[in-house]
């Protein structure tokens, strides 16, 4: 069966239908099914809002991941900008554009990785939009709610400050280069690291923070350059997953350079001014395993680097 | 110039600038630039969500509006919905998809359409997303605020109500006819019924709303449809714009057809309970002409219409 086998309000019916199984939060008003949706964040909560596409042949191949992982994935990048600033999710809507000729299988399968992530991290979906188009393409608008101020942003970093980063970096490049290099499937799903996040904007000293998107140097650029900053690594400590070095070797890659390079694994990095608590105790309160990687010097981008440290 | 001769981070930096031209509003925390927008709705004030996408040869095609017009009905699209819930803008975050190809002027143009229609509802873009693809696609997310629990919704209406239209229908419809047949641009922007939406959900006695974005028809199905309701009509009393009728006739078309079932005229159409004031009354309180209808009656869709009422 294809897309255009249903009309459009089927379809609606069909996916709100999914989405009403999902436990209701008490965030949630009215949800999928009139002209909007409507969230009742709590008293004194700031509202945090994204935004982030994945299109067919860009971000995503049919031929490279199951529909379920390529919807998970599509929520995950949006769930990781709220980790970032330190909401707790509210809910999202969803975009959805496809051709007609599209297995009504991927649709499904594309929605149900979506409310998979959605009951995982409890950010229903509350909405969306249909539209015929010449190619699939899935854009999510995720809304958050975070204490009033308390915004986690990437502004904030100041010299002297530590740079620190959650759990391992590199598996989601190497799951792109397997699947590039060996046709293996992408089956991962970065977590989104929400509770990391929220237990971070409870904590003194926070410079800046930033998910992992882009890839760590480029995401370190967005928190310092243009602001008279650098950052001064040592990348003996970048955190690795399990067997990376391995998989790396097999592959013929430099793992040190496919994890301070690749993107999409969706840790958060963040920076703390001097004094502030051990890698130890902060893995403790944030959940996951936390690795500092460096400080944030004086300076520009391109100064040189002394023996054993790398400058982005 | 086209879209590809500009990096992802130069083309953000393009727009974030067009956008930081508009007046700020007390709304907004933190706008682009970081991983997620934060913004602040007033206590006491639930929050009111809406997505709708913009596909090019589907919802819009290049050679028949200016790019302009196409970023303007894009964003009114979405400000529709939340004036049919009774909100106030709050802003709104922008996903495009376009091809490297595409030229720079056409994304100029889009993004300048969304940022007038913006300034003029006070409803920033706050967010937003680039990504290529092989056609040009814009989702729009909108946020609006109600005061808690006074959004007004698709549900409610009940036999007896009377049955209310804003403005005049067809004027969107005749439009699109004209360029099809004429290849006539379509420089038409409807008018989002924010003003007459808040009023309406401070007025006691109402049963349903809706923007009639799918045609008056089709609108009325989504109010009454499945709850043993059906409108008795008098479309004798369809509000027609100016010169509807003589435009009409000069392309062969029934003009209380075009206006019946053409969609996109973004009016507001809603229920009242009887009893509740005058259209005249009403057209004063919201700020715009109300016409009634007809009124909603027990019954299913189908059954025999007496002479000179239709049945939807």
């Amino acid at each position: 069966m294809r897309l255009r086998d249903l009309g459009e309000f089927e379809l609606i019916e069909r996916i709100a239908r999914r989405a009403a199984r999902l436990p209701s939060t008490r965030d949630v008003v009215l949800s999928i099914g009139d002209d909007a949706a409507v969230l009742r964040p709590r008293p004194g909560e700031d509202l945090v809002v994204t935004t982030d596409a994945a299109v067919e042949n860009v971000h995503f191949r049919w031929d490279r991941a199951s529909p379920r992982v390529i919807g998970r994935r599509a929520l995950v990048a949006n769930l990781s900008d709220l980790a970032a600033m330190g909401a707790r999710p509210l809910g999202c809507v969803a975009s959805l554009v496809a051709p007609g000729e599209l297995e009504l299988g991927r649709v499904d399968g594309l929605m149900d990785g979506i409310l998979a992530e959605a009951r995982l991290h409890a950010c229903p979906l509350v909405g969306g939009n249909l539209s015929r188009g010449g190619e699939t393409s899935l854009a999510i608008t995720a809304f958050g709610a975070c204490r009033r101020g308390a915004a986690l942003t990437r502004r904030g970093a100041r010299a002297g400050d530590r740079i620190l980063v959650t759990g391992s970096l590199g598996a989601s490049a190497l799951a792109l280069a397997r699947a590039e290099r060996v046709g293996a499937p992408i089956r991962r799903v970065p977590r989104p690291r929400l509770v990391a996040g929220r237990a971070l904007a409870r904590l003194p000293g926070v410079g800046a923070c930033i998910d992992v998107s882009d890839g760590l140097e480029a995401d370190l650029a967005h928190l310092l350059a243009g602001r008279g900053l650098r950052a001064e690594l040592d990348t003996r400590h970048l955190p690795l997953p399990r067997g990376f070095r391995a998989a790396c070797e097999e592959l013929g890659l430099d793992p040190a350079a496919l994890a301070s390079a690749g993107g999409e694994d969706y840790e958060l990095l963040f920076t703390l001014r001097p004094g502030t608590p051990s890698e130890r105790h902060l893995s403790k309160r944030l959940g996951v395993r936390v690795t500092q990687l460096g400080r944030v010097v004086k300076g520009a981008r391109g100064s040189l680097p002394p023996r054993g440290w790398r400058h982005f």
